[in-house]
């Protein structure tokens, strides 16, 4: 039950690795959908025995409405037992074919993924318990309380966390009144308020073919893989896709909030909601975000935020892409005293960028960089359905690993410029601090 | 590298899953030594056509000699590349075999663990790479900066954390002078002053043939058992078992120590070195601590102290079965202003119980509760190399899967009396508590 996120950063960041390498590899995407209309991308990858599949839903965190945390819950759910099999009679069942499955949740959406050997006398019981999991989760009260407790300690235990506060805290302010709003777990009261009839409300709605994207990578057959695609979600009812996300909210003003926590170091975060999944002007907008603070060593607040006056230990920007716009960020932590000071280098260089935009050198070195730092494959099948996943998620064109390193190659200076102006700009921007109340440099 | 720990409880605990299943399915463990002195373990299953491998060195922080960090950096750095191959390489090579590959080390032992194809064009590449993992570690200088930062952010990270300031507190205090009482992340000062000259010592010494134990699980035979065993350390230089660990010190008295932080809740643990992996007596303080504090909802401590009173939301109690006597622990958490309330409850509780020792029914109910409320069997063949890893590092009897449910099934309760007694005693015990300084329940 472990959960693994993948956030839309992660795999924007990793697609930075494909230029060379799709172009040699181009992984040959095919998409169909089952009869009861859910979405399935496939990539036949026949070198080693092994099949990966993820299945998606819109079911995330946006989508819990009055009851902030039940998405997550019921995501965690989907492996503590169903009408006929109790949890460790699962872990059983796929253990015993050497299956590794596993659920999780974000904002946008929610997920099961497994890998099985390829072998059907395996990989069918493997998909047929899957499908039971996700078709009729038993959500048995005394699961319903377990889990309530561990999403609570989950909760609690980001309390202790000054990182883990500022973000919750940015989220809250730079989306205000939005689904995007609350933390996917939501609050103490909100989880202690689900029911079970809650529970299974938003699983009847969500849960659903026409809601769900299928992807698969692995040594099976095209036939194979419509037979596993089939069996995955071939018995859900076909529903209803969820309906599009509200825009997110304008801001009315630069904001400031600050919460006091006894840490030596200041957690700041500065952003606003900036990107959405699928805007073209991504990779321009990707490359001057490479140059400002998304390039590592090499980026200008590294540069001069960190080197020039050793003021931080590390600091980055970054755009998550969400199905409505997701945020645009610059996170760093600096020791107390020094936060105003670093805010305003931070603030500093963003306003320049923003003014007079990258340079040649440092657009041509973005994609060096970009294109050489990183191993040149998409190495892993499960790292490509997760890529799958997202493509068929946020209904991305068919090529778009093919297209991405291309778009990179050929933004210029001014598109890259132009997109971040146009996505950050001068908009309000909201800025979190948290902690830094303790002084000197010792630790407890 | 992703790292795994597998505190000795885990073990512990696990095994008490399986008296039933363990007299079925009666793993026939089969051992014999390399010619380089490794001791290998064996267990034929044949169910699924993969391989599960430790290799587990003497080479835990009770290692770090002068240089407090340096096991786990060695650990850490196996991944890290060879003289012939780069990280992103060694990674690569993996999967495209479809492997797991992780590395990980605690007080006792570092290990690496594989999970693989069995089919030998997979297996023979998958063991070649660890072999020159452990054989031909590179500790590059960018990468030993690379995992230091790392390690100091995980110490930062665990620095906010009161339960972990707590453990931390209660190591020192209960091994004084002791390889066991220093944090196995090392300290800030101590990580940065670690010298690649220093790893490389510390894997010259320790990552050798005679100071190591191969566990393998898997769909193989016996005889490519014997050659797996054989491409794994085969290669690696005889050297010499770790010399025996000093003794656990004596404490001189009763002690306590409080540490301030910020919460609302009050992190509490109480313990001393009781028992070490081998101890005869094991199994009968293992039911008696069961009716004191490790056998959850049905404990006196959790009866007592949480619903009696509502003071705690949990409370527990172990035994961590180590190479020198490990520690026996009490821990619990609670708002800040009954921490004193619920520590009175909790001496007393543990005083009435070495006093009176349990009852004839309570040592039932542990006995029913122990074999009945978890899965009749170690259904994982990556937990059962876990168990083999264990039982060759320790050097306890091959038949130890079979004999400890059976020790289990005949200790009565006067041999669990007599062995907490024994184990726990009137001898004096350390005290921590941290936090609970913010009262009211409400968090930020």
């Amino acid at each position: 039950m472990a959960e693994r996120r993948i956030p839309a950063i992660g795999l924007a960041a990793a697609l930075m690795l494909a230029p060379t390498a799709l172009a040699l590899a181009g992984p040959d995407v095919e998409q169909w959908r089952t009869d009861n209309g859910a979405r399935v991308l496939y990539v036949h990858a026949p070198e080693i025995p092994l099949v990966d599949a993820r299945v998606t839903f819109d079911a995330g965190s946006a989508r819990d409405g009055d009851h902030p945390g039940s998405a997550h819950l019921a995501s965690n759910l989907l492996m503590s037992g169903t009408s006929a099999r109790g949890p460790d009679a699962i872990a059983r069942a796929l253990e015993r074919h050497g299956a590794d499955v596993s659920t999780g949740a974000e904002r946008d959406m929610a997920w099961i993924k497994l890998r099985s050997l390829r072998d059907e006398r395996h990989l069918r019981p493997v998909a047929q318990t899957v499908a039971a999991v996700l078709r009729d989760p038993a959500f048995a009260a005394d699961e319903i309380e377990r889990l309530k407790r561990q999403q609570r300690t989950a909760l609690d235990e980001q309390e202790q966390s000054p990182g883990q506060i500022a973000k919750r805290l940015f989220w809250a302010a730079a989306y205000p009144g939005h689904p995007y709003g609350h933390h996917p777990l939501g609050s103490r009261d909100s989880i202690a308020a689900i029911e079970r009839a809650d529970l299974r409300a938003f699983h009847d709605r969500y849960y659903v073919a026409a809601n769900a994207t299928v992807a698969i990578v692995g040594s099976l057959e095209r036939a194979r893989a419509r037979t596993l695609a089939q069996t995955l979600v071939g018995d859900l009812a076909q529903g209803q896709p969820a309906p599009a996300l509200a825009p997110t909210p304008e801001l009315d003003g630069d904001r400031t909030i600050r919460e006091s926590f006894p840490s030596t170091q200041a957690h700041v975060v500065v952003g606003r909601p900036a990107v959405s999944r699928g805007d073209t002007d991504w990779p321009a907008f990707y490359i001057a975000n490479h140059v400002l603070g998304g390039g590592g060593f090499t980026s200008r607040l590294f540069t001069e935020v960190r080197e020039a006056e050793g003021l931080v230990y590390s600091v980055y920007s970054h755009a998550t892409l969400m199905a409505a716009a997701g945020p645009f960020r610059i996170g760093f932590q600096t020791r107390g005293d020094r936060t105003e000071r670093a805010l305003s280098i931070v603030r500093a260089q963003l306003s320049r960028l923003l003014q007079e935009g990258p340079t040649d050198d440092e657009i041509e070195a973005a994609k060096r960089n970009i294109g050489g730092s990183f191993p040149l494959e998409i190495d892993s099948n499960d790292e490509l359905v997760g890529y799958l996943s997202m493509m068929g998620f946020y209904g991305l064109r068919s090529d778009y690993l093919d297209y991405f390193p291309e778009a990179i190659d050929e933004a210029g200076r001014r598109a890259a410029h132009r997109a971040l102006r146009e996505r950050v700009g001068s908009a309000p921007r909201v800025t979190v601090i948290v902690g830094g109340d303790r002084s000197g440099q010792a630790g407890p």
